[in-house]
């Protein structure tokens, strides 16, 4: 039974974002990503960098992050954490593009627990070397103040954090996953080619 | 460049073993499993039952476990501990098969870690859900008065547990190994599939 829905969780600068792009492109897949980000601001009234940040990347709960009457959505957050309510949006909004029965290839964003009770569903890691996403994030995104490594090392570690967090799952734990790949071994192409077979396939 | 060493890591149950010597067979590979308990075995005087249960399944440092002269390898601990002992010639078993140049496939034993430094190895890691590992230890080593779940949390356990303590890296966490995959999801002879292909077209 080919997978009609796609996860692809990802290191930052493994270029898990390129494979899932082009792993939609050749099957012909919905592609989501930043669209989720969009999906949720609308439903929220947050900014779309405000999603971003809290949606993926939250460290977990924090008391300066709770919600009240009058902060932008008015009785609508009544007692969650902004983390809690983005997370709780976004997952509704994940459910919703699986529900939809289109088959589609998802970024990041939990999506392979959110889904873990829906058929059909093939969960992918995307990791890498730390000198391939040092090259690439620097390529990519440009220089910061910030190192490279320092980069790849606070945005990894706010995504763990997440995942732990709404999911008490370790983020990149092989057993939470179908398949992982290591992209700075096995190329770009290749995980492609080999996430392509096991989607008409498997 | 063709992968000449391949080295499989694995959840107990998952398959990892049937998996790598199919691997073997149909790359005309060497395969090092229970050889390398033989080897050790041979070299340190103790046991096959006590190489095996400590080589790679030791849960760390005791104070119990220390060596002393007359413990059947005289002289030879000196101020090891019986696993740290066990794991050192272990390590240089593993390097003279690595050294000797022939191609192989070696489970386990935290072979992927010893060999960091080789060139050409593949390091794979392979992982099931939870029922199809308890259905497949019941019918491949039988019943025992432990249940299927704690049979395999434990031994699972003390394999992390051994490569914590002796390469300081995570056992499963993707990021350690080239490629991850489970086999309850894609099926033994699928899994060995994708790892000819690597072996041959990397």
């Amino acid at each position: 039974m080919p997978a009609k829905i796609i996860t692809i969780s990802r290191q930052f600068g493994s270029g898990g974002r390129s494979i899932a792009k082009e792993l939609a492109s050749r099957l012909g897949y919905d592609y989501y990503d930043k669209e989720i980000i969009e999906g949720v601001a609308d439903k929220t009234g947050f900014s779309r960098d405000v999603v971003a940040a809290k949606g993926e990347e939250a460290p977990g709960r924090s008391v300066f992050s709770y919600g009240f009457e009058g902060q932008g959505v008015p009785g609508v957050m009544n007692g969650m954490s902004m983390n809690d309510y983005i997370w709780t949006v976004q997952r509704n909004v994940i459910k919703e593009i699986a529900d939809s029965g289109k088959p589609c290839v998802i970024v990041g964003r939990s999506a392979d627990y959110i889904l873990k009770d829906y058929d059909n569903v093939l969960n992918v890691f995307i990791c890498a070397d730390i000198e391939f996403r040092k090259d690439r994030i620097v390529r990519l995104y440009g220089e910061t103040d910030k190192k490279p490594e320092k980069r790849l090392e606070d945005k990894d570690k706010k995504r763990a954090a997440n995942h732990k967090h709404f999911t008490d799952l370790v983020w990149g734990y092989a057993p939470n996953y179908d398949i992982c790949l290591n992209s700075s071994y096995l190329g770009i192409d290749k995980c492609v080619d080999i996430l392509e077979d096991l989607a008409k396939n498997k």
